[in-house]
């Protein structure tokens, strides 16, 4: 960490003033801590830590900030993987986490009001208590706020069946950069009065303003879930076994993973190979099977998908316990792979293309790192893959990302060709920020940043995210 | 009709010099029949209706109504209930009738790319065709189009199970005020790369650019519909029965409506009493059965609400012509009440506020205007209320408006006492303009007037419509 940056001490007191003496924090592992998400690129240098516990708060804190000129960097969860909520220039972070009230439950409308700073899984646990659900989940659920969902539009496992975070959001308190506190939508369904403003803030990566509560409706829990884990011979089968189940049956999940990335899971030791046959390709599929026709019908589907040859192995969950050791082969890649120190990419691109995608991206690392492994896995129902490129054992680290830096040019292009997205679902915050004019074009960046002037025009919020 | 606005010969030349001489009109009968939509209070007069073939022209003509100062109003099957598509001072009218073509569908992706002259029921039998399905359905289907329902973002009757026309759209070309063609989110389910503009053009009423062309999800076709129709002694116990259902059965619509609008739908001829109790109001709810237990969880749901006294007396449809007919005494509601010259408003609050809404609402209405008869109906299971007061037989019409004016101010004011919307899913146009204001607040109105800027600078989109 370099020379924390400092506030003077007048103006450390005025911030004080506003949330109290213990909301305060300037000591330097806090700074650390509080100053980053998950990303390790950049180094965290704020000025202060604050953790206001109101919107009213926030706004005072947004005010000081405006009179004084000093950038904020809103926190929440800190599991951002593009580096979005890191203060590395002297910020003030404000934190959510003192904002992790469950304010309101509206039964009736299947609705919760919360403050920012409820943390994924504390809605989720709150939810199921109401004998609710909500369906946004991803392996970060534990430390994930809300209020980072919010602002990155969190995406996850289940997108195919329930969409991203914007479809839960049905209101939102908001302080603007410009310091107003405006309330959005305010819970309803049906508001057709004007600009969606809300739709605004969500996926702004803290640039225009921060969210300090939300509306979130929820859902009725899933009844009998079961998973089945297929093995593919090859890539263009993944799109028909897609369509053979879907026209039955409606998915919860489908992802997609490779060989190299079961190899590495078993490798990691906690679960079993799921069938025998090795497979270049697997699919994870997960449905809602509370009446017995519904499992006639999928094996019905599989067993017409191995007759087609689209499939050569599969495994049908027996059991809860199995459901869950299904599902760890897919949710233990990132931690098997973690070792290998994996260059990540977060893609998107039309499900139809995905296939010759894939197909090119091979091709380009084939022909130019013959040596490096590429682990692919994904939501491949909505088009998104994860693409990691593991480290040879004998490469030094640095010249290992120099040359991914290179492949990165490479899958950028191919991702630009197709129409697709630089970021599915990570948000662009300062490690995508180079690369946004391959999925966004020069008018669409230049609204965007006329649109930030409208709520930020002092240029306090986030500044260096997104774009410069 | 008031004598109509003129552009000089030369303007007209150059208007004609980009979409052909054919695609021009400026007879009188033309500008009558572009320059309005379903709503009768304002006069149209534009200029001229123009009818672009291809996005490059749409663009032209922004162009030239920049250049020459001259205002646009957008126009598509001109089925609006809010003089959104009204051109009443000289404007332009962009007409999109001739952009109805379906340029792509993507089976992997369960997607079209579309022009925004698209009627809606174009696009509900093309996803019929493909053994697919467009969702969001309504009374005027059979002309609206998708350009249209994409600038109100309109709801209908399926609502509660696939949301506004929001949800569906996947991808927007568009040409702004200023003159530029975005290309927005190219179809894309996760795409986390900054400001989502496309949700900005989303139910903005054609003022701050016109929509070309879409990317429009579809979903798989619904199975073996059923319709209950069931009669309920109070408004207090709909919610326990949405409850009840929703727990168990997801509901493809749950629709509302009075013993006012029952007997009109009867008086009109078409269909008969479902049942002989004759209750103060009804609920009609919608669902899939494809597998029997879903039909035995629906009796068993239904006894339990007998039981509980929250239905009286109920029928289940028992046959695809009765799924029909029971529809229709939700859908002829409109025609049947149309000879009563009906003064209609269009709310939405939280489901859990409509009980106390609507008994407040009757208060009002029994204690000023003993003789008005109030006509419910509504998507209640979205928090929509169709709120109609129909003229008494003796009362003299424009007596009968100036007297519901007042009753509108009531309506709105409770409207706004609980948090709700003055326009749930009608758009605010020229009509609900008066009261934006009291579902959203200045600060709001003025962030939506700088977004109005920032992408129509000179105001020559749709002006006079949302605000001033």
């Amino acid at each position: 960490m370099s020379i924390a940056a400092q506030l003077s001490p007048q103006l450390l007191a005025q911030l004080t003033e506003i949330v109290g003496e213990s909301r305060v924090k300037t000591d330097a592992s806090s700074l650390e801590n509080w100053g980053k998400d998950y990303t390790k690129h950049f180094e965290p240098n704020p000025s202060v830590i604050v953790f206001p516990s109101s919107t009213e708060q926030v706004q005072q804190i947004v005010q000081f900030a405006n009179a004084n000129q000093i950038a904020i960097t809103p926190s929440g969860g800190r599991t951002g993987l593009s580096a979005g909520a890191v203060a590395s220039n002297g910020e003030i972070v404000v934190s959510l986490d003192k904002m992790s009230q469950i304010l309101d439950f509206f039964p009736a409308d299947r609705m919760v009001r919360i403050q920012a700073g409820v943390v994924t899984e504390q809605l989720q646990e709150y939810a199921e208590s109401k004998d609710m659900y909500y369906p946004v989940d991803f392996a970060s659920a534990g430390s994930s706020q809300m209020g980072g969902n919010i602002a990155t539009n969190a995406g996850g496992i289940k997108v195919i069946k329930y969409g991203m975070t914007r479809n839960w959001v049905l209101g939102l308190t908001v302080v603007t950069g410009k310091g107003d506190v405006l309330r959005l939508n305010k819970g309803m369904i049906k508001n057709a009065t004007g600009y969606a403003l809300q739709h605004l803030f969500i996926g702004s990566e803290g640039t225009l303003g921060i969210v300090t509560e939300a509306e979130i409706k929820l859902e009725r829990k899933p009844h009998d879930l079961q998973v089945m884990v297929l093995g593919v011979p090859d890539f263009d089968a993944v799109m028909p076994i897609l369509h053979a189940f879907q026209s039955k049956i409606d998915l919860t999940a489908f992802e997609f993973f490779g060989e190299v990335a079961m190899q590495k899971v078993l490798d990691h030791g906690h679960v079993q190979r799921p069938f025998d046959t090795e497979c270049p390709y697997y699919v994870l599929l997960e449905f809602e099977a509370p009446y017995e026709p519904i499992m006639d019908a999928a094996m019905e589907i599989f067993e017409h998908c191995m007759e087609e040859g689209w499939v050569l192995d599969g495994v049908l969950s027996q059991s809860l316990d199995q459901v869950e050791s299904l599902w760890r082969l897919r949710e233990d890649i990132s931690e098997s792979i973690a070792p290998f120190t994996p260059y990540k990419n977060d893609i998107s691109v039309l499900i139809t293309h995905v296939p010759a995608f894939i197909k090119e991206i091979e091709e380009i690392v084939e022909q130019n790192y013959p040596d490096f492994e590429i682990c692919w896995f994904g939501h491949i129902g909505d088009g998104n893959l994860h693409l990691n490129i593991l480290k040879p054992e004998n490469l030094d680290k640095d010249d290992f990302f120099a040359k991914c830096k290179v492949v990165n040019e490479h899958v950028f292009n191919t991702v630009q060709k197709y129409d697709g997205s630089i970021s599915a679902e990570h948000g662009v915050g300062m490690t995508k920020k180079p690369y946004l004019a391959m999925t966004r074009s020069a008018e669409e960046i230049e609204y965007m940043k006329v649109l930030k002037k409208v709520f930020d025009p002092n240029s306090i919020m986030n500044p260096g995210k997104l774009f410069d």
